[in-house]
């Protein structure tokens, strides 16, 4: 008998019929003899709903509010599917994730997760019952009150519990039937991936690929929690998140997938002098109005002891990082700040080209080939990544899936719907 | 500085707009210098959209599950008030039940409330805040799941707390602006109450008056807590219920109004065996089935030793209570079970009743002078409650109210939407 670990999302669940079928598959998956813990996401469109009606009432609502807000939706949902489970004759408790022993730090919005405590979820399994826990959503250990995860949030509650309850398989559902090579929808012949190592996924996941959320890969990873990326809609086994790169004998190592993101912007701060601590100044300034940044770029200084400094982040973070940055012009003596949001990121990873001598420069000539020029460049151990315009980028996935000899024999199979 | 505890029912809250107009009352309430405690029921649909829901994925849901469902709802309306009181200038936190320590037996979808411990809420206070408090909710003593307190428990609620923090008033807003002499709809110069004692308000409430719900009522009689029954479109005094008739002197007790009820039904079990036992088996088959009975009357025995047995109940119970006689047909060898949901029930209440007598022969003759037919009548100390046809109800309240002069010089103002 083994433990599994289901989760569904949204899309999964955004309908009475939808939720029937996942009751479908979570009573099969208990009647083959199976203890069944499943994290459901709120349906569909009601994190919208709950949210449109919170920006009526109060355009800045308050954090610890909106968290009450927000997780109702998962209560519903896992309500709903533990319903639907008793329907079709197993027997179904569900939970809170205060209730299941979430206990997580007092951020209201992006809550991290202390610890998992799930005696109430254990005793439901002991019980010969299915335990649905709601996702995206914890207890505060110091103040006791509701906390969400922020984004990725119900992978993440799956994963934490499959790691506490040592289960034997964390199965995340959506719309997609696993890790492509490259985005179907951009690269027609990209092939599934039975298998990813979890460093190879927390690139994917850092370089663009939404199929999981860097969270949850941080977290499978560190308690060796296997995932298995799979869609609601079909019975194929999808891909399994597992192992470490550096138990992949080096002849053997590949290169994996092209991931791409559409989803950040560029800062050029122009003619800043070039002395020690004026890039740090910079770099502070967007730090303290808590805002990421992804790749950076410094140019040589020019004969007037001026320099450029360039770095990408989020577009949603774009206009707050401007403004930010104008308010030190004047202190720092910099000549303007430039916004692009016209950038795409196109990125290679496999923890072959550790091994492989050559993989950027054959990377870079594909993209030359195709007529795409880099802006930036930026490098780990097993992954490449370039900026681009982004009118470019379905080129250059493709280029580079291309010229790395990714495909398979076979169109990939795209979900309708298939849009996360 | 008084502590206030304001309850605001459905259709006030059915609109960010709405939502928007209560959390003005609260923070007025609050800048007057109150301590204010605000239960809120879901949101004007939202509970039928998700029994709808439920009902979709299961027609006879798990009881533990609705509970479940069905509590988001109130999370989801406190969580906006709570942000839009923080948009007027104050500051709230929302609890849910379990939170603010509304501890209750473990009957799903009927619990009764065993204690109330609301630290949480007594902090919040401290601190100045606004403590909101889901409605309708509970955890169970014994299995620390979520329950629901079932019909009118978000009164229950709002008087249990009332109760815990010695507040001194109980504010039950919704879109009545008091208590009337009969409903305002049927009796054009129905004369608002300023004061009802606790006893009589008990017999309202029992007797189809839909103002407050009989078990809030019997709540802040046991434990002395004054409730306010008022319009949240208005600010107007409304109604207070408070004190007991034992303290009116008797020279001064009243007829206090005439109710009515529009929710029974009336089986008449035919051919009954007159022996001991034959009525006790009847009313054991129906208390068996969960079912309440209110009023009753049994014949006098025919020639042939056998009687009729006739009885009221909630129409929502009639077919189950008349197929669960029909089993026991032969075995107490009865002839028929007949149901009838043509009745309505008219009743007159007043601690007045006591001291007067003839208040009964006039009951019955301003009944006769209006051609109503009396089908079963029954009485306490304080109330005459008969059974009529239900097409004579409106004409047998206005009758009664005139007969015992209880209007008053003006209309009574109905609020649009004045429905429930």
């Amino acid at each position: 008998m083994a433990l599994v670990v289901q989760k569904y999302g949204g899309s999964s669940l955004e309908s009475a019929d939808r939720i029937k079928r996942v009751a479908e598959r979570i009573v099969a998956t208990k009647k083959a003899g199976n203890q069944v813990v499943v994290v459901c996401s709120a349906m569909g469109d009601t994190t919208d709903e709950l949210l449109d009606l919170a920006e009526q009432v109060n355009p800045v609502p308050p954090e610890r509010e909106m968290d009450m807000l927000l997780t109702a939706g998962e209560r519903i949902s896992n309500a709903l599917v533990a319903m639907a489970i008793s329907a079709q004759g197993a027997e179904a408790w569900s939970f809170t994730g205060s209730q299941a022993g979430v206990v997580t730090t007092a951020v209201h919005g992006n809550a991290r997760i202390i610890d998992v405590t799930p005696s109430r979820v254990t005793d439901a399994l002991e019980q010969g019952y299915v335990a649905l826990v709601a996702g995206f959503q914890g207890v505060s250990q110091d103040t006791k009150d509701i906390t969400t995860l922020g984004r990725g949030g119900s992978d993440t509650t799956a994963v934490a519990l499959a790691a506490a309850l040592n289960a034997d398989v964390c199965e995340i559902y959506s719309d997609v039937d696993g890790v492509y090579t490259a985005d179907p929808r951009i690269v027609p012949n990209a092939r599934k991936l039975d298998t990813v190592p979890y460093e190879e996924m927390l690139e994917l996941a850092a370089s663009g690929s939404k199929i999981l959320h860097l969270r949850s890969v941080e977290y499978a990873r560190r308690y060796g929690v296997p995932i298995s990326v799979r869609s609601s809609y079909s019975d194929k086994p999808g891909t399994t998140v597992t192992g470490s790169i550096e138990e992949i004998p080096v002849e053997q190592a590949l290169i994996t997938g092209v991931a791409h993101d559409r989803s950040e912007a560029k800062i050029t701060v122009t003619g800043v002098p070039d002395h020690a601590g004026a890039a740090a100044r910079i770099f502070r300034t967007v730090a303290d109005a808590e805002i990421d940044i992804d790749m950076v770029l410094q140019n040589i200084s020019n004969t007037a002891g001026r320099t450029d400094i360039t770095f990408t982040l989020s577009k949603a973070n774009g206009p707050k990082a401007v403004s930010e940055l104008e308010k030190i012009k004047t202190e720092l003596d910099f000549s303007a700040v430039l916004y692009d949001d016209h950038v795409g990121k196109v990125s290679l990873v496999g923890a072959g080209m550790r091994s492989h001598p050559g993989v950027t420069a054959s990377f870079c000539e594909a993209l030359a080939k195709a007529g795409v020029n880099i802006e930036i460049i930026n490098t780990s151990e097993i992954r490449i990544s370039v900026l681009i315009r982004d009118a470019q980028l379905d080129d250059a996935v493709r280029a580079i899936h291309e010229a790395f000899e990714l495909g398979g024999d076979e169109e990939a199979v795209v979900y309708a719907g298939s849009g996360r």
